[in-house]
């Protein structure tokens, strides 16, 4: 019988199917490649036609032209605005306000044929020290109230380009479903004065049965109510609410076990889409105590469909604790 | 500049990009082909490969063999079981339960190479007053709680079988984003007395820049806070809560408006998957004053990406009022 989960955060239930559970030779695994006609704009030599980099890693060499490592440029097609002021209004029962947020692309490598899982453990350090310091940096404006760093990898994915890139939006608002997991967690921390991932985490190195891997400072592990089949999440076993009060000492490790899962699914599902996203508090002066920033990690095996958009409602095809026991089996 | 609108109804912001803004040729239409090496279980004459049917419009013949117009049959692979009962238990923080519930489809007809749209005004009612008759019965279920009644059309939208079906779940529990959607009318509610879906419909027939088509019973517009480039909501002027209570005679008049926004969709995408969900009120004693059903229909246009994930933040390349005149102009 297939079994009804709750995700104990947002409240969220999942379909897990058990019987005939999918493993990984079951899925039709959509690699589409992209068009590459055009020169990419991601690449050394390129530079020119990007917008002026906000940021970069580079030993030799001026701003904008060859001799870096990473890079950050705003995004030439921003789905925000950096200019302006927020002007919310209102239109009978419909309120609206001008797009201001700040969109950036971090350029991982200036190589266009190296993925990210395939770049080298010191070089992957940079780029997660480079995601810190952005949202560092963009902190300081007044008008955001949030930051979202997002990995779309592959087409099916929703990339536009195969360069390897993340991407870094700066909100004006807390989105929604931050805003749920934000209202979620607190109803926890007030009842059990506990933080609800704290709580989980222990109990997935307790129970280790969707345990994946950890090493000093994070545990990654497939959660009790994976909405997709081989969802991860990635989480720091010391408490922070927010992803970019990490001290430094902590960025190896976590550059080091994001490395070994993106390596451990391509290995299961080789050249497979992902999306990757940092889940962190909001940006104000307080310090969420109930908050815990974590990554999640979802390939992509399977279309949503009506059901899943209509109601919320996610059927997984693959129990997390099977997917858990293929992605720990996996020879490296 | 891009605009930040808020659903009125679950808060949630959408992003919609005004410059450069998608018309219809900007779209890249994935119509991927069902590979059909097997015969149909859903053609006629296929009757034995599917479970015995629940439900027939059919003038000659017996149960389970050819002469039927429409037939309701429980899905063979179903994400719900239909025999049972709950035991909801906990492990930790984590809280499940068996996975009850009931899930059918309704063959829309018996001919393998007609769609939906493509059905007679009178096959197509007959459809929708399937929807009716198998809700009302699944209601008498004291274990469920909610119906949701959904269509996946093409393999896009993550059908299974190109042959045309609709989906009905049974579900022992409010999806989530039912419950959002009940709660945000309930806040409105309280506060102005008014149903805002009724205000919403008033305020879309008065303005016009975003109404597609209406007819006696029934306005079709594009929603101000659209989350997916040319999304279309169907809504009844009278107020009612739940979509099985409507009276017989307001059937027809479903049918007619669906029917032409699919013909409309279609002729502007040809080929393109979507998805459509009936939108209604949980099974309870108590009528939801606040609520208020109608239809939500997505063409699948675009890919969702990582970042509408993890926000619940839409990026729509489309102004829906846009959407709306291309829609309103298309010559059927």
């Amino acid at each position: 019988m297939p079994e009804l989960r709750r995700e104990p955060i947002n409240g969220r239930w999942i379909i897990i199917k058990n019987e005939k559970p999918k493993g990984p030779v079951d899925f039709d695994i959509e690699t589409k490649s992209f068009t590459e006609n055009n020169a990419c704009p991601f690449c050394e030599g390129n530079e020119g036609m990007t917008p002026p980099e906000v940021h970069a890693c580079r030993d030799e060499g001026e701003a904008n032209m060859p001799g870096w490592d990473l890079r950050v440029i705003p995004n030439k097609y921003p789905a925000l605005s950096g200019e302006g002021e927020l002007d919310k209004t209102g239109i009978g029962v419909f309120d609206m306000m001008n797009g201001i947020g700040s969109h950036e692309v971090i350029i991982e490598t200036p190589d266009h044929s190296r993925e990210l899982s395939q770049l080298s453990e010191n070089e992957f350090e940079k780029v997660i020290q480079t995601y810190r310091d952005r949202s560092l940096k963009l902190r300081d404006d007044s008008r955001f109230r949030y930051i979202m760093i997002f990995k779309n990898q592959g087409k099916t994915a929703g990339a536009s380009l195969s360069h390897a890139h993340t991407q870094l939006i700066a909100l004006p608002m807390i989105p929604k479903n931050v805003n749920e997991e934000l209202k979620g967690a607190l109803t926890y921390y007030e009842y059990k004065e506990r933080c609800i991932f704290c709580d989980m985490a222990n109990q997935e190195l307790r129970q280790k049965e969707r345990l994946i891997v950890e090493n000093k400072n994070y545990v990654a592990f497939c959660p009790f109510a994976s909405r997709f089949a081989f969802e991860t999440w990635i989480i720091p076993k010391k408490h922070f609410a927010a992803f970019d009060y990490i001290p430094l000492d902590m960025v190896g490790d976590l550059a080091k076990i994001l490395k070994d899962i993106l390596q451990r699914i391509n290995k299961l599902f080789k050249g497979a889409s992902y999306n990757f996203i940092i889940h962190t508090s909001p940006i104000e002066k307080r310090i969420r105590e109930e908050y815990h920033w974590h990554i999640e990690m979802m390939p992509k095996l399977t279309k949503v469909a009506g059901f899943e958009w209509g109601s919320g409602f996610y059927v997984n095809p693959t129990p997390p604790e099977l997917a858990a026991k293929y992605l720990r089996e996996v020879k490296n």
